[in-house]
């Protein structure tokens, strides 16, 4: 079943003539294009719920993404590939104009996925040509080629965890591939603490690079001292509160933790199952899989990272404690270390053990929640017009996440990226590492 | 936009060999396929409301009907194509077993169109052969063979107004086929009343051909004077009463209408959509077009239709009325006639003008709603076992259509054939035919 | 607790010089107060559900109904009581103006009790006056002012099935009364089949005395042979239906039905209680009481009784097959005969052995659901205006009750008296009499 | 309408005797009761939302509060009032036990005003002994009566924001006291800019005297230098912002907030009401008012506040930055002063003008929203028991408000008291303060 569209000959020469961002540009955009190789047309535009989009909606608004904000300010005699796609591919940028309401996003069967990969093909044509004939790009629009590449390595990550929720309802268990490249039979080692002192930290980025407004300005806290587990909570520990009757004991919980733990029947991780016999499975990008005990339980959401948290007599670290830790794990490491979507993993895999002062597997594998609610740094702006809808907009009733997953591209990363999802969420690869008053 | 997928080479050679009912159960399951062949893979598996169902969904779900109730009732040993079938493709049946939830049949993108086409050629071989093969049909399954086709027809009727839903909700405006097949320029004949005496009736089947259970028995109806419309009502006249302030008028609707009136912000019939200038579209097959003010209107609900007739000074017919009045239609004519799917139009045409004391259009172009709630007739009693709840467990809630539709089998329809929707349903053919106390 | 307004005294001295009208009038009116004397205001604002109205709502609505169709009509110079109150206490006549809306009538703490006794006493005083000074009442209003008697009536009943739902959502059991007035130690005869012959019958009212609009015209019905049961079913028999599994067994439900007892977790009657020991019993308007084996079922919704008939190898009646017994039963007793409103039961008391051919306990005890849908009897017009508004429209997806409760007032009742309620309704004193195909 | 139960005889002697605590503890307890004086029944057991409880369950709460927390736990043989009142008037401890549920509060109309009242004059006569014969009371439940205390003014508080709510429900525009108190033609000083210094502070309760846990500990934290307004926004800059457009202008706007606005319709503050002339009035606690442009704006939801604060060019300050603002006011002060519930307004007044360098009504007339959301303090622990119940596992998806308002009692409010609400909330008394970058 594979999917029959390549970008076309007619893209591939100007490769030849590309600098470093034209390489770049068309890397990201194949990659998206290169997962969708194992799908059928019928798994790209079904929305399995409100918080996801089609397959086939993503490889479109990270197209028009381009189209809007770099095609047509680059050239104000633009005239778009479909002006009806202006609305329909709108996710949420009120500035831009009227959006096609996003819990309708799986109503739509036209454009077919051969449209939009015909659709992503023409703006790719255009954007190359703008890249490579440099003089016609405004400089101030380089930036938000740099933005719209990450945008779309985001919509990466997010079409493996829709197309997961996607498969995870059909009870034939479909797989996106055979193998989900999770060595066998390693071991996560054992649960160790690390201290890190009390002081006036700084946080946020400096400048350095591409970031997310978000992550704006690099400023001051004062972190009192505290304890980070040495790697992410397993399978195995989370299973031991669910056998300690976690999901059924309301003093662990938050109480809106504990409404939804009634009003959504929960009793386990979304994607665990658990068999005839009593024992668990786990579906997975590969199909339904035994449990594996030593991996770091992920897909929780924060009221279960939450409740784990507190049954174990510990607490979730801030985005603060967390970013503190990541700046030792730089400092040893040299670089972001982990298993990201390049590695061809679509599961966590097993910590593995390390003789460090430093926390291990703070990137790739499963995004962390914090406790930290996904606020503006003191001095956050964002930025002016359309693309300050980017951000800012979305600080209320979520949560921060960190570091990173293995579906997350390696590129992407920053210890200072603030992933953020409401507490509620569990379809995204989150996990949970316990931090601790020191 | 082709469907590569047809009915295979190994299936043909049996024709040859088949006595009718192979030809007819080929001939019925081919009209699936062959309506397939404008649509795209994703055409074919979204849900766009609960009430309908993806295309897939309705191609596998008639070929299970045969699997459940002739092939595996035929032999003892049958083994099933795919066992996860039995749930995934059970409509309602809870006597052969559990259902996959009705309002996610939306959310499976497996089995894909390809697969369930490789599902349809294995059942239509194994269908053959027993049909071929007379000596192992057990005499009691013909009739469920017979029933199978009448099922496979009511879902063809449903995939035209199911992909008309879904292609409706679509701004795109996606054609089905280029052109609807309606001759230009028609008019409609005026409105006259034809008059039927008072008198002991007889409706129902009497027991010659094929009918439905819902159908029997032909029994005694007192039937008073009335008067019949000799043709269904017309865009133009609906359009009357939508500038006679119809849908802004509570004394005109029964009280359930207008609260959903009210709550469904209904202002026109579903697909009508009013241009800036203030013209009138219609959405159909063929895409928007303008509104043609003299074919009958349809995509009414029971509501419309209601309040339009006694905005009209009129009422609908009882069930009884009509076909009362269709006898006399036969009577006359001698056989069923009217514009049913082998037509090949996909829109019901204006009325054509007749001298004769017999109704006009009574059969195809537009389903009728009658005044009478879908109750069992007098006598009824469902069949034994699961296809006993084929018909009868529905009879709640829901008014009696008669006469067929444009998109109708035309050996599917009969006199006494009782389709049925709730009064609230909008996506069927459904237009209006008045009627008055004599 | 009793409530301390009574009919104030200076509406008392227009008694002595009332003719009937005027003392019916009063009789009826005080029965509404009468009502009261057990409650507190507290019990008199609450809404327990959207179906039911706050006591408080009623006592005005019906005086509403008074002074907009009788004493503003008969005075063109009228002034109202309290111009807010047009809205406020408007149920549903469009026709009239705009209506405060139904689920919220219990948002409103005032006007409180004592001031909606005040509105009664102004209003009755002022009717009071209009009809014992004869020439200032319009000819054309006195069959409003029966109507506005049988509309107080209904609301009479209304007011005892509400506070029933109310003080059963309430842990603490409150009683409206200590006893039922039910016999202790009655037991119901057994179940015997009385046999009725086919023939053309007529049905509905003869326009002699007052009847609502629903019950016309007289008109004839082709009904067939058909067994009655001699007694509406009893709460033991219907203990056995749920003991066989009835409500876990979908084969015997209407498909709608069986959604209700899925989706609302119905496992028994509205009122029943299971104890910790297994034994039933039921709420009554006495309180908690332990479940009478003898006792006709009630509060059963129409899918209960239609299940429980088919699980008893029967079916519900039609309105013809109930009218026509009714008959039969008035040629023998010559006139109504039940419990009614005017017996101080509160409760359902077991039927009486008889040796007659007629049916027992048609009339009062339970309504009895028929098979038939709320429809209008061919050649029904509804009366012009606001008054119009009383019935017709609210002939969809309801299904005919007959023969009047326990507390239904006693001359509110006829042999051709159609009520009506939604199959799902259950709050009712609602029973169920078996029926059969000869 | 005056209510008739005060607190009978036999308690008034034990004052007396009394010392401190039990003066204390019975002023509370009848301001409660003082507060029900001018409403009728009627008003007491509604709940017009699900975010408010009916008055009676205010009063018979807080009273389960004292009888299980201090009564039941000072004598291990202590017979309850009523034993299902433990379940009724539970509100949310899962450790105590079952709880009716919240959203059905108001389908309670027994135990009636009357019965409530009896229920705390017997829980206040075992109380007033408890506490005068001083020995038999446990010390480590003396911090539990003073907690009893501050929970009962909260609910005090609450009582006074939910009959408002109720009121507002009616059209009637019931008053709950003719006049608000606020004195006529104040006007508002000119809105100034107040300076405070970056700096390492601290925040939250140093342990002297009660607190709230959640005000615990005392922690550092860094705050960048800021600018706070010298006053709350008031109702005329409040409508300039209506005025250009405030709720139309998504970008205004939190994307959660845009989303209310427009499923809820909001368009103005909850209790504002647009005349047909186009005049403003606003619902209050004495019925409809015209505007007070001079009045702080109050009963904004977070959202609003947010809006209007973007709308405005500032912020809304930090809990930190608020606190560091409240030292100063009470540096000069000396104590904590302003227009609180003793004061016998029921509505916000105009600031007055002040030559002071510290903001003006910080406490009093309005709770002011900061951009804090309502989090655990660094080091925060929840008591064990029930009682940890209070306030930590509401810390998820709520935003902290400060400085009390002029129905907050006077003696509850401190400068580290936390008050928080979920940002869609508008029916308390919630007014802005803007802050701005240094």
């Amino acid at each position: 079943m594979i999917h029959p569209l390549v970008l076309d000959e007619e893209v591939r020469p100007l490769f030849a003539r590309s600098r470093q961002l034209p390489d770049r540009y068309l890397g990201v955009r194949q990659a998206s294009e290169a997962f969708c190789e194992p799908l059928a047309p019928e798994d790209c535009v079904i929305q399995s719920m409100p918080d996801t989009s089609p397959i086939r909606w993503h490889l479109a608004h990270a197209t028009w993404f381009f189209e809007t904000f770099v095609l047509a300010r680059a050239n104000p005699d633009y005239r778009p590939f479909n002006p009806a796609f202006e609305i329909l591919f709108n996710s949420y940028y009120h500035t831009v104009g009227e959006q096609f309401p996003r819990p309708q996003r799986g109503l739509l069967s036209r454009p077919t996925m051969a449209d939009v990969f015909e659709y992503r093909q023409e703006v790719d044509r255009r954007m190359v040509r703008l890249l490579t004939e440099g003089e016609s790009l405004p400089p101030e629009l380089l930036p938000v080629v740099e933005l719209g590449l990450h945008h779309e390595q985001q919509h990466q990550e997010l079409m493996y965890t829709d197309v997961k929720h996607l498969f995870a309802c059909n009870p034939l268990n479909p797989a996106y591939r055979g193998s989900d490249g999770v060595p066998d039979g390693a071991t996560a080692p054992p649960l160790t603490w690390l201290h890190f002192r009390e002081g006036l930290r700084e946080i946020g980025h400096d400048g350095d690079g591409f970031a997310f407004d978000n992550e704006n300005p690099r400023h001051r806290r004062f972190v009192e001292a505290f304890h980070l587990a040495g790697r992410p909570a397993t399978n195995g520990e989370f299973l031991e509160f669910i056998d300690d009757g976690g999901y059924r004991r309301p003093e662990l919980w938050l109480s809106l933790g504990w409404q939804t733990v009634q009003s959504e029947v929960w009793h386990a991780p979304i994607y665990w199952r658990r068999g005839d016999n009593g024992g668990w499975s786990e579906f997975t990008l590969s199909g339904l899989k035994p449990l594996n005990l030593e991996a770091p339980v992920c897909h929780l959401s924060y009221f279960e990272a939450d409740a784990f948290a507190r049954w174990s007599g510990a607490r979730l670290p801030s985005e603060a404690e967390w970013e503190v830790a990541a700046q030792r794990v730089l400092a040893e490491d040299g670089e972001i270390r982990g298993n990201f979507a390049e590695s061809g993993r679509l599961h966590p895999a097993p910590a593995q053990s390390s003789a460090s002062n430093a926390p291990a597997q703070m990137f790739g594998d499963v995004w962390e929640w914090t406790s930290s609610p996904y606020s503006p740094y003191s001095g956050y702006r964002p930025p002016d017009g359309a693309l300050g809808e980017y951000n800012g907009k979305f600080m209320c009733n979520q949560y921060v996440l960190r570091g990173g997953s293995c579906v997350t591209p390696e590129s992407h990363i920053r210890e200072t990226y603030r992933n953020f999802f409401p507490p509620e969420a569990r379809w995204q690869l989150t996990g949970v590492r316990l931090a601790r008053d020191a």
